[in-house]
């Protein structure tokens, strides 16, 4: 069979952001495009001719405009251009890029077949190595997602994930964790539990990822007081300085497949107990904890709604946990409203300062619950006796010790410059349309509120509530305000308050029943 | 609540072909991208401000170089562009889009509910309106392939894939079809059955697609030898002087839902039975048949492989057929090896050309299944008796009328200038490592080989088989030869060769069983 070889392409750089997406630029008249036979979109591998011959499999893009790519030269976008870490002007020669081998695995998935580690190990590989399209990562979720993956399938992801990136390791016996699997708006217990930990002494390197479908995580409710986008080594010696820290996971390599993932989770929205785990724990064991204290938050508008569902998922968290040698304590909350009064960074970080501070209005239900939340954590530690370490964690918050650690950390990390970051300029006030009490809060529509009015990409929007469950309410009395920053975005928000408020007011005498039920789960919880 | 108007931007074509995906380009710097916090690979919608106001969703790409846009400009793909219909230099606005309403139907379907007609029209509307983006998509489709559609869920797809396009109507009672569900190499029997069935005067307008995951369709073995890519109007002209035609069918608007679908389904690889029925009755309904003949190959290797599931398969043909007005017979036919001897476009039109000529060295087996479903269809008439309908079919194809009626077919869709088209230029020949006989050839790796060797995109590429089931070989006797047009191909398709050759030579006396086993099977299904 005779062989030729096609004419070398120069590298060119298209400075267009394609976000965790390669896609590469031929233009129609390149002979490699018309000889080849490629089609838009199709998968095509780029190689580069000198040094170590790198390889990256990206998406085709064709081009009708010279200016952006001429007919001798293969563009890259900003991604993949970093990837082949070429430079511009290299020989790179272009072809068909097989379908990544793993992907017999995803239809297997697909067809309802169980997945051991070998499977759940290649496709990992093909996706830290950048081989599957968002398409075929869909593929994989949706088809993880619905059939649901049995437990030892979890294991093996979890693992695959671990095994496919970095790993830390402290040089100490005892490295805690949290994690709260989410769903409840205000949730902010981290940045109550960090301090009070750290301030016992016990090592708590908390890393946290931006919120994928909430108005708010711990990392982006951080960055309204510090820089959370810290390079790996200074974060280590921040934690190892102060023994805790609350910065952003995102720039270690610690179990990448979560990122690539994520970017397909996330205007998906899926959320599957599998995924969920596997998710969680492969990052916590990279990150290199030994205990894990997690929080699954119940109630009818939660992720998780009745006691059977939380029973599975903590079994399950057990199951890989125990078998990957991470120490796992799982507590249920009530999850039937959101926690404390803010839902967004600013006003999230001003409910967890007046905590720490002591101050009297601070909302006790966030205060509560951390409390709560780090005495589990401290008695990881073997000198704190069972049942004590409720008290202990309510010393150290009520002595200012929290507060002070708290400093130190914002410090360490970096504080942000100028006065304190305020809500949104664009205010909305939602009044009740008559007299009650407030017998239900709905945690998705006012967390889709405050996503709508611009959190967490916009720092001061969100929504501050002035009404929990089981006040008082008059007629036109102030329910919640809405914050924004930008117009299109109160309206967004505004529309979605006029399909539902998300509090369910009910007359006074008809509540009753439905009041002392929601007491009696809350008790049973705590 | 106050509310502010962004600044317009102006419009600007960027020369980008991303195939029916949708993608605007907004620069780093642009006031807009910054104030209304989007992100890379965010949904947005542009709206044009004058005219009729017309709105797009695309997914959004950050540019750092504002010789592709400029801080003030709002760039679209050309696929973005010519959907906005306005010109460039419009005012544009741009902002946030939601994601499309009918994806809770979609979350409903992962999490294993049925959905109903309205659902299955939302989403339908969603895809041809461009809202959903191919992460979508991808999420519908797995999640429909898994658990499965039930039957009135692929009832509800059809209708609403047919009710999101336009219909035609020939205005004749009797208006044939005929389809295979695919997966058999060389399977060109419509090529046949279309001018035997028109040459008896009977309607049958076949439309074809062009090759999704197999080395060729019907339309790109027919563009071979006559154009293909015929605007409806004229394709309707030609029917009606015809009476049949083979076209593609891909530049009606005919359940364009499924076009969209398409190039999802294809580098996913995705073909479940309710998403088949679903696309091929749309298509047909669309294209105002009335009587569909269906035929369903069975063997080892091929989309169905027992009794149970083609009998399964055909119960939802008949049942989504009956309930939306279609008359349907199912044929089982043996898919238990390739069809005739080519395998990709010139290879397949060769054969099909030799059957109609009568020519000795014709493929006998093509022939004849041909006849057997040219057969079935004219007994669609009222005056054709009950099991007539083979030996007319037969009459037809001796005579010459049907080569006639070929020859006016490709004529009146115009002929192909220049030569005949030969296979490919570099060829690699495969031979048998033992003597024996053939009993099991790989219908799928075979088909693999023809499409790394580069069919259907270039014409000439394919497998050219010499021997087939039950033939005896020689050790060293040719099997196949391979047809590439270009090296990287060619080099592909020996790769996969080495993997496997995909025939099975046992010893003579070892294969009586296995082969009385095949006879049988085929008898029972003539």
């Amino acid at each position: 069979m005779s062989t030729q070889v096609a004419q070398p392409l120069r590298l060119r750089r298209v400075a267009i952001d394609t976000y965790r997406e390669n896609v590469a630029f031929l233009h129609r008249d390149c002979p490699a495009y018309r000889t080849e036979g490629f089609q838009a979109l199709a998968k095509v591998r780029v190689s580069s001719a000198n040094g170590e011959g790198r390889r990256i499999v990206a998406l085709l893009n064709i081009v009708d405009d010279a200016s952006i790519v001429g007919t001798g030269e293969i563009g890259l976008g900003e991604q993949a251009f970093d990837q082949l870490a070429a430079v511009e002007g290299a020989e790179c020669s272009v072809d068909h890029a097989e379908p990544p081998r793993s992907l017999d695995a995803v239809h297997r998935k697909i067809a309802g077949e169980r997945l051991d580690y070998p499977d759940f190990r290649a496709i990992a590989n093909d996706i830290v190595s950048n081989r599957y399209s968002k398409v075929e990562m869909a593929a994989f979720l949706v088809s993880c997602g619905q059939t649901g993956l049995e437990r030892e399938e979890v294991l093996h992801l979890t693992r695959a994930m671990v095994e496919t990136g970095e790993r830390l390791d402290w040089g100490e016996a005892l490295v805690a964790d949290k994690h709260c699997i989410g769903g409840i708006p205000g949730n902010r217990t981290s940045m109550l539990v960090v301090p009070i930990v750290a301030a016992h002494g016990m090592l708590i390197p908390k890393t946290s990822s931006r919120a994928i479908t909430s108005p708010a995580g711990t990392a982006d409710t951080m960055s309204v007081l510090a820089r959370v986008d810290l390079p790996m080594d200074e974060i280590q010696a921040i934690v190892r300085r102060e023994r805790g820290c609350l910065a952003w996971g995102g720039t270690a390599r610690l179990a990448p497949v979560d990122d690539f993932l994520i970017s397909v989770e996330r205007p998906l929205s899926i959320d599957s107990p599998g995924q969920m785990v596997a998710s969680i724990l492969s990052k916590k064991i990279a990150a290199g904890a030994t205990h894990l204290l997690v929080d699954i938050p119940m109630g009818p508008s939660a992720k998780v709604r009745d006691m059977g569902a939380a029973l599975r998922l903590r079994k399950l968290f057990e199951f890989v946990g125990d078998r990957l040698g991470l120490h796992i304590e799982v507590v249920m909350t009530d999850g039937s409203e959101p926690i404390g009064r803010g839902i967004g960074p600013v006003l999230e970080a001003r409910d967890v300062m007046q905590v720490l501070q002591n101050d009297a209005v601070a909302p006790q239900d966030l205060r509560q619950k951390a409390l709560r939340l780090a005495g589990r954590v401290l008695e990881f530690d073997p000198d704190v006796r069972g049942g004590q370490g409720f008290a202990l964690a309510r010393d150290i918050l009520d002595s200012g010790r929290a507060l002070s650690k708290m400093r130190d950390i914002i410090v360490a990390q970096g504080e942000v410059d100028g006065p304190p970051r305020q809500p949104g300029r664009l205010r909305q006030e939602v009044r009740s349309e008559r007299e009650g009490v407030v017998t239900a809060i709905d945690n998705h529509q006012l967390a889709r509120i405050a996503r709508l009015a611009g959190a967490p990409m916009d720092l001061g929007a969100g929504v501050d509530l002035h009404k929990k469950l089981g006040d008082q309410v008059d007629a036109g009395e102030l329910l919640y305000t809405v914050y924004a920053d930008f117009p299109s975005d109160a309206r967004f928000a505004e529309e979605r308050v006029k399909q539902s408020v998300g509090y369910t007011i009910e007359a006074a005498s008809a509540q009753v029943g439905a009041r002392a039920g929601g007491s009696a789960l809350t008790q049973e919880l705590s």
